[in-house]
């Protein structure tokens, strides 16, 4: 806990690290590129969890579990899909001591195994819209991985909807894009830029992919969560038909959506500084800590007493922990829970109680302030709403500082070399000019950004007329 | 839902599939021997779930996620869990389109990766007790599956506990299966007996096992859940010590504990009937319904919209659904509700609306009565509390009726064969004559009971000397 982490313009990498290790977030499993998520990390997975799941309720969705295993001839039916995922998947191959007739891959996603389900299910617009979600372990077997965004498991929740109607379909896609963006700008403190994905970065199988884009501390892009709309393409591959109301028999239409652990490492690296995490405080497994401050055991009771009062006061409210530990002195403990991102500190010592005071502390500034006791629980609330706010702002404004509108190929390439940011281009290539820019800068067009104005502009790159820009960045 | 389930009388294994299938709580997916739980279903677990993890935490543990992959070798560590576990493993042996170097196993259980983690994270006396639980799937590749009650997927929660001393790792195994009988009493309205598993019938790789029995309508057994004195097996295969407070370096002490999925299939079985599912009202999705009852637009309106002010009334205080599809006749709807098990079914016809009263119907006993509507929230309260207790008692009462002292081998032989529920027969016999037992009887000792009066007696099956006896039945 005492170690120093690496500062962040030392090496931006080795202090993400840090941060996940010593704070005890995650660990390294002795399985590739996998890894173990510590209870401290794992409570701001359920906190994410426990409000995701409370807004897909409310947008009509439930839940259901499907199996880990698929058939690989499943993955086969949907061309795209196939392409796109079975280079990544783990194989069955033998199992209850025996070589198994078919193997099976470990759900990277799971479309194929849901829609062979549906097939079953969906018999009359009677069983639509069918609207399920998911939360389970997926697998895709990634050669470079990093604790949180790219594990070859991660935890997710897929969901997986059936629609009479493709306009409905649509719709659903774009409603769930909505509510992750509006959780990641309110419960994560996340800005995020809502966008359309090129053919070339979508969903294997989709045919339009919805993406929310953030940015890191180091500039570079992190996708936060992506919404499908499938089309067709899955009920055509499985056959899932229904009987509408005027009596014809018709493929149904599909979408897919979801978010991972990786939007623990995304909450990570938007916030947190030298000295450890930050959290906002929507998703801080402990909202406030209590550091008692005192030299004699007279102080020592005079002091605890009325630390325990104001824990009681605010315990209610928030989730609150008073740090009585004989054996740590106040300046350890402060950088403890500085590096496990409490958002608000109490120091309380005998001065304080003297004069009825106590001091708070925010995690995110740094700053302090002195309030009357009786007045703790309002002071509290307001400061955690305060960090909360705060910490939006800094990310946004962060955002908007390196986001930069560029029109010369030359000017774009030097920008992306030197890490700028966001770029906002012109585009109008096709998907092989794409991989080119992806070549030559290390860069991807991250999204076509679905709130922009119209302006007419060339292609950065081709010169082709285009009407609207997009962001171009190195990515995670 | 309106085609008929199989009578228990008729066939037992059957009704229960009925019932599975028609309900909506779980599907055969096209995985072998895998299920797919459906929302119905899932709901149920979801609620079983709340309330374990609530008396987990309430006991200090806290929850985290180890890798679904387990490196072969690390079974082999432990001798006698590698023999329980490795002949029903499903095994991973390709990724990303590469054969691995070792393979590795889908968990059957996570003791192994656990205690790999414990080794680095379990350093001083200062590190114990470690209060670890998980949600998660685990898969055991069994011959012979059955919807919910043996499936070769199946999700659980595995808690993982490191201690300091003896005593207290026997102490902790002991609180689990109070916690998990305290569950099954209260919550799934189960009657369990606690005890003790034989050296034959105990977890591969621990010292004891503790269990819950119960007994399904068929008088067979199900085993409800398990907890485990691991002693110190797992800290020396994966070689966990910690230094002391007397400085000497020692080997830790361990538990584990799961229940798992097939809790919903001892619910189904336990509690339900010809028509459908029962359900305790304390896990049910939808613990009343409210069917209006009329034959004229006139009526219609009138009796929905005092329905829809007893909707209003109890939805505060219970999950409730006013059915007001015009498409299905009161009696289909009733027979739908019925199916899906729904403890309290009100019914409100003109003559109700004209009257002020509305009436109760109570899925267990199929009792009916009217109660004024200015009484309706504390008589369904009332009515469901009923409903809860009157389950358990029936349970009970039924174990009880089917729990017999037995003192000579024939008549057990005899009783066995006739499916006549519970044995209790003095044992004193070793794993051999264990053996000889359920080749001879296709029965099994299920447990030791961890409360009986001392009874001094003769074994059953060798005549040795026994002071108590041990439950002998078929089981799930």
């Amino acid at each position: 806990m005492s170690k120093e982490i690496t500062p962040r313009a030392e090496d931006y990498s080795r202090w993400y690290q840090d941060i996940v290790l010593r704070a005890e977030l995650a660990d390294y499993a002795p399985v590739k590129g996998c890894m173990v998520i510590r209870p401290y990390g794992f409570a701001i997975w359920e906190k994410m969890q426990a409000i995701l799941d409370r807004k897909f309720r409310d947008t009509g969705h439930v839940n259901a579990y499907f199996p880990l295993l698929i058939p690989e001839s499943f993955l086969r039916k949907e061309a795209e899909h196939v392409e796109g995922f079975s280079p990544e998947c783990a194989v069955v191959t033998h199992a209850g001591g025996a070589k198994l007739e078919e193997p099976y891959v470990i759900r990277p996603t799971s479309e194929t195994i849901i829609w062979s389900m549906y097939r079953k299910w969906i018999q009359s617009y009677r069983d639509l819209p069918l609207l399920i979600n998911q939360w389970c372990n997926v697998m895709r077997w990634e050669l470079r991985t990093r604790l949180f965004l790219r594990t070859t498991e991660f935890l997710w929740q897929e969901g997986h909807t059936a629609h009479a109607t493709e306009e409905e379909a649509e719709r659903e896609a774009r409603q769930m894009l909505e509510v992750y963006s509006e959780f990641a700008r309110s419960t994560m403190a996340l800005p995020v830029i809502e966008g359309l994905k090129t053919d070339r970065e979508k969903f294997a199988g989709a045919v339009r992919t919805y993406t929310i884009e953030s940015m890191m501390q180091d500039r570079k892009a992190l996708q936060a969560g992506t919404s499908h709309n499938l089309g067709q393409n899955f009920a055509r591959a499985f056959e899932v038909t229904f009987l509408d109301q005027d009596g014809e028999r018709k493929l149904v239409w599909a979408t897919s959506w979801g978010v991972s652990t990786r939007l623990v490492g995304a909450l990570i690296m938007a916030h947190s500084d030298d000295r450890g995490l930050v959290l906002p405080p929507a998703l801080a497994p402990l909202e406030i800590v209590i550091v008692p401050i005192y030299r004699s055991d007279e102080e020592r009771g005079l002091v605890l007493e009325k630390a325990e009062q104001i824990r009681r006061e605010l315990a209610g409210k928030h989730t609150v922990k008073l740090d009585d530990r004989e054996q740590f002195k106040p300046g350890f403990k402060f950088s403890e829970w500085e590096m496990r991102g409490v958002p608000l500190r109490l120091e309380l010592g005998p001065r304080d109680v003297a004069s009825g005071q106590v001091v708070l502390v925010r995690r995110d500034t740094g700053g302090k302030e002195s309030v009357a006791v009786e007045s703790v629980s309002s002071a509290a609330g307001m400061a955690l709403q305060e960090i909360q706010q705060g910490l939006y702002k800094r990310a946004l404004a962060f955002r908007e500082e390196n986001s930069v509108k560029i029109d010369g190929y030359g000017e774009l390439k030097e920008f992306l070399a030197r890490d700028g940011g966001f770029a906002l281009v012109h585009w109008a290539g096709d998907s092989a000019d794409e991989e080119r820019l992806q070549e030559e800068t290390k860069a991807t067009i991250r999204c076509i950004p679905l709130s922009q104005e119209k302006e007419a502009g060339r292609c950065v790159m081709t010169g082709k007329p285009s009407n609207g820009r997009v962001v171009v960045a190195k990515a995670y």
